[in-house]
Order: C-alpha cells, then sequence, then structure tokens
C-alpha cells in the first residue's frame, strides 16, 4: 500500500533477503524487559531490541491465538478470512480438536506468496488453523513443518480426547505427553530446545543453499500448561511462567547469534511479537504481565492485543530505534512481500500494511487498528485516540464460576461483565495519556467532539466496504479430532473417532 | 553498614569525589521509558540508564513527599527521624504551610557530614522540611540554596494562604505567581529551566573552584499543579505532565552533558530517583503512571514506594548494568557518606546501607525494607517476598468523596478501605511472580510458612530496636505560614500573620 524509497529497497532487494518471522504466543507486552518487565530477564530480546526498533505500538489481530495466526498469514482480518464464528455475538472462537472448519483454499497464504520469488518455508511450532487434512500447513504453501496443529493440552485419555499429534512434514511422528514428554508436575519439557535446534538446523541448511527462506517460529511454552527445559527451571524470579519465558528468550538469542555466525543477518529480516496479550486468567503461576495496560487475552482492552514487537535487520534498521507506527500482525504479510518484491494480490481486501517506510525511514502511515471479537468490531484506535463501540470482558455466569480476564482490575462502565452497546455514543480514550484505558473522555468535550468525527469517518468507510467470509469456526463435531492424523499407521497411534455429530460449537467468551 | 572492597575504594577515593544526586518529585516507576512507560519520551533518562545502572528493586522511604525527603537527607526513617505524626494510627503527614515542625536540629543531615570531606553544598528546588527559620537548609548544612520549603501549590490570596515564597539562600526573593509565574490555565512556567540553570552554574563554579559538591536537585514540574516551559508545552503524547517530564528528561541530559563537558564526569556519582509513586490522584492530567503495579502515592503498596532508579557514574559503573539490589533512598545517605570517605554517625541508628558494593561489584546485601505509613509498619519486604501486616488505600468517607488511590484497580481484600490488620497472619506476595500484588500466597501452604518464619525475624528485631522519634508532624498553626519571610521586608512582600492558634492536624489518609 504505502511505497517504498528506491534506494533503500535497492538495499535489500540486490540480495536475497531471507525473512525470519519470530511469533510468540501469549506473551504479553510487560513480559519483555525492555517492554518495563521489573525482573527484566530477557537479556536477548532486550538485546535484540538495542540493535533494532521496538514498535511501542503495535497490535495483534484478535485477542485469541487462532484468528491471528490466520490474520498474520493472510495479512486479512479474520472476520474477512473466516477465522471467527456467528454462533453467537462478539464471541471469541479458535480451533480446539472438534473444530470442524480450517483456513480456506480461497485464502492465499504469505508463504505461498513467496514461492514465486524461489522463497523455502518452515513452520516450526503451533500451527492452529486447523487440524484436517485438506488444511495441513504443507497445503497451503509451507515446505516443512515441524509442531503440532493445536494447543498442547492434556495429557488426554485418547478415548474422550486424542494427545495432540506432533508432525514432521506431512506426517506425524507421535504426540504430546507419550513422545513428546511434558510433565505436568514439574512443568519440565525439551520442546522449546527441540524447536530451537529445527530452526537452527533450517537457518544452516537454506543458507548452505543460498535459497532465500521465511521461518514462521511459532512455538507454545508460555501457553498453558507452561513448559520449560531442566536447565531453565527455577532460573527465574517469576516461577515457571518467567522459566518459559527466559527459555525462549535465550533460544531468540541463539537464533540471531547463528545468522550472525553464518553471515546472514545482513540480510535476514526478523520480527518479534505475539499472538494475543498474556493470559492473565493463567497468571500468576502459567499467564504473563501486559505492563500499564487493562486486562487480557480474550479481550479487546489494550492488555487483549497490544503487543510486544521488534523489527531486525542489521545494517538496514537503525539500532535503538523506537516507532509509534500503528502496526499490525497483518502487516507482516505484506512486508515479507514487499521485502521479496511481491506486491499483495490484488483480486481481496488486504488489511496489512508495507511497514518498510516505517522501519527504514522513520515514517508514520496513518492506519486505523480494528479490535474485533468474533463478528463485531468492539473498538478501532485512530491515531492516539480508541474508541469502544462495545464493551465487554465476559459474562457475570462465566465471572462467577471464577473466569477473570482482568483480575485485580476494574474500570467502572468499561471493563463491563454485561455486554454493552456504545455505537451511538462510543467510550473514548486518549491512550498517550491514559494508556490503561481508565478515564473515558468527556461526552460533552470538544475534544470528544473533534476525535469522534474523524474516527466516525474512518468507522464508515470500514464498515461500507466489509464482506464478511465464510465463518470457519461455527460447527464442532469430536468426530474430527486428531485421532488418526496421516502417519499413525507406521506408529501404531491410529485412535478409534466416534460417530460424527456435528453441532454448534459452544463459545462462552 | 556494608564494607567496600578496596581495590573499588582506591578508585575514587584517590580523587575528590563529587555528588549529584538527583530527586525527582512524583515520578513514578512507569514514568521512565527505560522502565516501561508507553509512549517513550525519555531519551535522556534511557541514556543514563544505558551508561549506568538501572535499579529495579529501589523503594523510597515513605509514600509522602516531606518524610521521603527527610529521610534521604538522614539515612533514616521518618518514625525515627520525627517526619510522621501520632494525631492517628497509620496516617501519612507532610510539612503543608501550616506546620510548626520540621526536622530537628538533633538530626544529622548528609551536608552538614560531607562538610568534614570539604563539600560545598546546594539544594535547588523543594526543600519540605519545615518552613520556620530553624529549619532553614543553611542551617543544617547546605551552603546554598534556590528554591522553596514548600509545594508550589497555589495562587493563594495572602489573606488566608501566603504565596510560597522562593529563596536564594538565607531570604527570600518572590513568591510562586507572584515573581515566579505559573499560569495554572496553559500550565506554562518556567521554572524548570531557572532550575537547570542554577544546577549548570553551581557545577561549573564548583568545578573551577576544585572543590568537591553535592547538588540535591529537587525540583517539582511533575508535582500537581504540573507545568512545563513553552518550549514543552504540547510536545508529549502524555499531556501537560508527559511535557513536565520530558522538560526534566531534557534537562537531566543537559546536566549530564555539562559535567562531562567539564570532564568532571568520572568522579561525579549521579543518582536518579523519586520520593513517591506516582500520584494517580492526580492522573491522567497531573499524574504519572506506576506501570504494572498497585496503587500509587499515599498508599503502601508497590505503586506507592517503588521508584525508578539509575545510578550514573562513567568509568566507575558498568553500562547497562542491572541490579536487584533492594534499595532505598536512605541508601543514598550512606553512599554519599562513604563516596567521600566518611563514616556514618554511630551514635544512633541509620537504615541507609552503602550501596557501592551492589552498584561497583554487583554484590546483593540482604536487608529489608519497611513500608511505614506515619507511625505504623504497613509491610515490609524482605527478599521476593513482601508480607502486608495492615493493608488501607484510604477511608470509604474519604473514597466517597472521589479520593481514589487506586483508580480501575481494586484487589479484593488488599486494597482495603477499612483499615486491616493482618499482624497474626500477614498478606504475604511474591513480587517475582506477582508484581502487582494481585494473589496472596495460601495461609496453608509451605511456602508461606517457610517465608513468614524468615519475614517474622526480621520484623521482630526491627520493633525491638526501634525507638520512634519525636513526632514533628502533630501541631498545625495557620500563624506559623510563610508570611514574613526573611528578607520579604526588601521585598515589601510581608505579610501579617494571624494570632497563634496552634491545634492538632488533620491527616485524612
Amino acid at each position: 500500500k504505502s511505497g517504498v524509497d528506491p534506494a533503500a529497497f535497492s538495499l535489500w532487494k540486490s540480495k536475497s533477503t531471507s525473512c525470519g518471522v519470530f511469533f510468540f504466543l501469549q506473551m504479553g507486552w510487560g513480559d519483555v524487559g525492555a517492554f518495563g518487565e521489573p525482573s527484566k530477564e530477557t537479556p536477548n530480546l532486550d538485546q535484540m531490541a538495542s540493535e533494532g526498533m521496538l514498535f511501542l505500538d503495535f497490535y495483534t489481530a484478535n485477542p485469541l491465538c487462532s484468528p491471528s495466526r490466520a490474520a498474520l498469514l493472510t495479512g486479512r482480518l479474520p472476520v474477512r478470512n473466516g477465522f471467527y464464528t456467528t454462533n453467537a455475538h462478539a464471541r471469541n472462537a479458535y480451533t480446539p480438536q472438534d473444530i470442524v472448519g480450517g483456513i480456506p483454499d480461497s485464502e492465499l497464504l504469505l508463504p505461498e506468496l513467496l514461492k514465486k520469488a524461489g522463497y523455502v518455508s518452515k513452520i516450526i511450532g503451533k500451527w492452529h488453523l486447523g487440524h484436517r487434512p485438506q488444511f495441513h500447513p504443507l497445503k497451503h504453501g509451507f515446505d516443512e513443518w515441524f509442531g503440532s496443529p493445536n494447543c498442547h493440552f492434556g495429557p488426554f485419555d485418547n478415548r474422550e480426547l486424542p494427545n495432540i499429534p506432533v508432525y514432521r512434514d506431512w506426517e506425524m511422528i507421535g504426540r504430546y505427553y507419550e513422545d513428546f514428554r511434558i510433565d505436568r508436575k514439574t512443568g519440565e519439557a525439551n520442546l522449546t530446545q527441540t524447536y530451537l535446534q529445527e530452526a537452527l538446523d533450517f537457518i544452516s541448511k537454506q543458507q548452505a543453499s543460498q535459497q532465500p527462506f521465511f521461518l514462521y517460529w511459532a512455538i507454545d511454552a508460555t501457553h498453558a500448561p507452561v513448559y520449560a527445559s531442566k536447565q531453565f527451571l527455577g532460573t527465574s524470579q517469576r516461577g515457571l511462567y518467567g522459566d518459559a519465558v527466559r527459555e525462549i528468550d535465550d533460544s531468540v538469542g541463539k537464533i540471531l547469534k547463528h545468522l550472525q555466525k553464518l553471515g546472514i543477518s545482513e540480510n535476514t529480516f526478523v520480527f518479534f511479537t505475539s499472538d494475543n496479550g498474556a493470559a492473565l486468567i493463567s497468571a500468576p503461576e502459567e499467564g504473563g504481565s501486559n505492563g500499564p495496560f487493562l486486562c487480557g487475552k480474550e479481550t479487546t482492552f489494550e492488555g487483549g492485543m497490544r503487543e510486544p514487537a521488534i523489527a531486525w535487520w542489521p545494517g538496514h534498521i537503525p539500532a535503538g530505534g523506537v516507532s509509534h507506527q500503528l502496526g499490525n500482525v497483518m502487516d507482516l504479510f505484506t512486508t515479507s512481500l514487499s521485502l521479496a518484491g511481491l506486491q499483495p494480490p490484488s483480486d481481496r481486501q488486504i488489511d496489512g500494511i508495507d511497514l518498510l517506510p516505517a522501519i527504514l525511514q522513520g515514517k508514520l502511515i496513518d492506519r486505523p487498528i480494528f479490535y474485533y471479537r468474533g463478528n463485531e468490531m468492539m473498538a478501532v484506535r485512530v491515531g492516539i485516540y480508541k474508541a469502544h463501540y462495545w464493551t465487554w470482558s465476559n459474562s457475570w455466569e462465566e465471572y462467577s464460576k471464577g473466569i477473570n480476564f482482568c483480575p485485580g482490575q476494574n474500570v467502572s462502565g468499561v471493563t463491563t461483565h454485561t455486554k454493552e452497546e456504545h455505537t451511538t455514543l462510543p467510550l473514548l480514550f486518549h491512550l498517550g495519556r491514559d494508556p490503561g484505558e481508565k478515564y473515558p473522555l468527556s461526552f460533552a468535550s470538544d475534544e470528544y467532539q473533534r476525535a469522534m468525527q474523524w474516527i466516525s469517518g474512518v468507522v464508515q468507510q470500514h464498515k461500507a466496504t466489509m464482506l464478511p467470509g465464510v465463518p470457519q469456526l461455527n460447527v464442532c463435531d469430536k468426530a474430527v479430532m486428531n485421532w488418526s492424523p496421516p502417519g499413525c499407521e507406521k506408529l501404531g497411534k491410529c485412535l478409534k473417532p466416534p460417530k460424527s455429530d456435528p453441532k454448534k460449537c459452544f463459545w462462552p467468551h
């Protein structure tokens, strides 16, 4: 969408620019030292920031994992690419084992497009865009895969629920808890080390073959159930969650050093961010911190969607830079294409923008951030202002069971437990003066009038041109679970599925 | 208290080590970019941090201004040096204009002691240790003063309340709002620029005369009513408060550069910190941020007393260091004496410790942090644990009037509006896993038992040896206000005091 200055363009056009995206799970804005975590236990991420650029106003496309990942890889809002539900109004949805849907064939994924420029793509970690055969990542552009289709929940009994499979490329090579151990008592698991080694090996192989690559390192040690390998257990002030963060931090450092050792750091664009805010429901043992922001995962408050974000590309990105560009994980789609000299598809609405002018030339591109919960636009950020058209943390019913997305926080009229409509008179916040969304502007103020006039125009245009995709997260069926993934025969790990019984998925939040 | 390795000692013993303490007003942990403020508008403080050492577990001695300042300059808890009240239990108190008390002659202040090593001391900004003649800073060891005895509240009518005087050394040279303008409508005031120039001039003069100096730069632009000079107005994303922070940040940068330009940065120890947490009661227009911590000024939660802190001493302090040493503003007393080759007084209890082993050798010294509110020890931190023996935000009566020290925050059973005693079974928090004090440990857990055994011993010893000082903040009298400060005759600014009518001060919080 936004052009790039030709001089800067030639910088990376003249070489084959590889592109490693790091995309972590569930780490909040306040979990990284450079972003203010008070234990400062992320020296590698902090160094990455000091050598690269911090994005302070960077967002995910959804407060939940699957839709955010679908948005990153398609450059499109979940409401367009189908990663949402219409079973109920404004409900979060994702891809548990019984989900029938997944990423539609009609969607064009980043690795699919990068092929045109000769890129080899690998996903390491959680895919989460559907686990049935037609949704397999290697059917959507990835050349290699090591990881799982769903979250590492478990252990399960393989009767009511199968344990989640771990794939190498087309076939499963085992299951979590059975072949890939996670000790729920001690929190010990070697998975992050395994994922790290996969990344180092892939990078070495690509460097040797001189082929540009796209590495999508989507690991999940900080998603409950949280784990870390033995050498990291007990090393953090922050408990097991902090141990997991420290291991991820250490891994990032090793990957960056590996790029430097191989002499390809100057043509590898690296980005670190997260798919949703810290899951405060799991805090403090298994959930992180969103710093000064309100609430967390599952909500459209800043804590649910504002993410730590660091861009790193030695020799191109000025060291120690800080950007206030409003960014979104969907921009990684468009930016990666731009790095590869490709245009985004023109036959569909792409929400991601090319961040290179912001990264390389310090430009500020005017663009809004939309905060969706399922089928509803709950809020929008335009400039420094954020307007809530709907507020909802979760229902009284869920809250009374102890499900609390805003522990210790309570902003009257804002963190509401009934779904409140404000479409005629949105709640407006100035995120510079009030990053914690505690002080709505007075409806009668000139500032409110001026800002809402601006915002209303943006929203009106957004809604007028919005064509929602076919919702993929409406139907659930226990028969579609990971009973017999490809490769299960060789391992003797095929399980017998129950009779098909499709019904509407239940999404309580 | 803690010795210094002789090798390191000689480093600064061999030169005359000057000592500039920066001590700011009301800036919270979350107000500095390096500590996670999401607008990142403090490039100079962030650079100071990258060239020096961040203290992540640094505290003030009281959640209010006057007692903290008394503690810094005496190295003693307010309950010892008299900066507290016994008018009611666990009440915050400070030095408004009608206070009768002030710093007792029996207290030994840092500048008084530094004289023995030939130091020249100057205070720039707010004194706040009593405004009656016997409490004048030049009677307590300072050689120079430019600033005011009280907060810059106003404008007043000079009948019910006199405007606060501004002193140069022994005599007043004008009053706030009259001779030193603060525009309450626009927030414009040139005071920080004036205070900056005073600092630069003093440093130049001392460098020329080759005399070591102690500069106590206690400015107050971020205390309500917040102000900034014209060139900074409107420059922050954060509104007027942010403008004030930016001007302070700019001033810090100019002072550090001045030290470097004069070639004395390697023998000047500089420390930046704050006297209490951000005043959330004044947020967002005139109050800052305490980042991920609970509540703010006036409370003994982390937001009230954990402070941003940076030590800077090029050539001595390793650049980019981070320390988890539990520190306190009282340590600046003992550390400064140590830098000057002096011992702290041995005839009284000193609470501050020498931080040089932590700063120069990365040692961690085991010491507790006590959180007092008036005459009561509300909480204690030992290691990573914090135990609340009493909890109180403020009374229902005050709260119902809109006085809220924890806006948007509400931790059930913790941010209580009735004063709750927990002395037999303290509320215990693990500040590593839970820096926001949201999840008290279970009383039945082994961890609780183990930690409380440790903490109880520390508290028992503290209480057994505690000899409270004579409370200075009990009596108020309108007759003692700044009606006729020394020098008022020359200016024609003497005002007629009302008849003396001493009574107990009323401290609502």
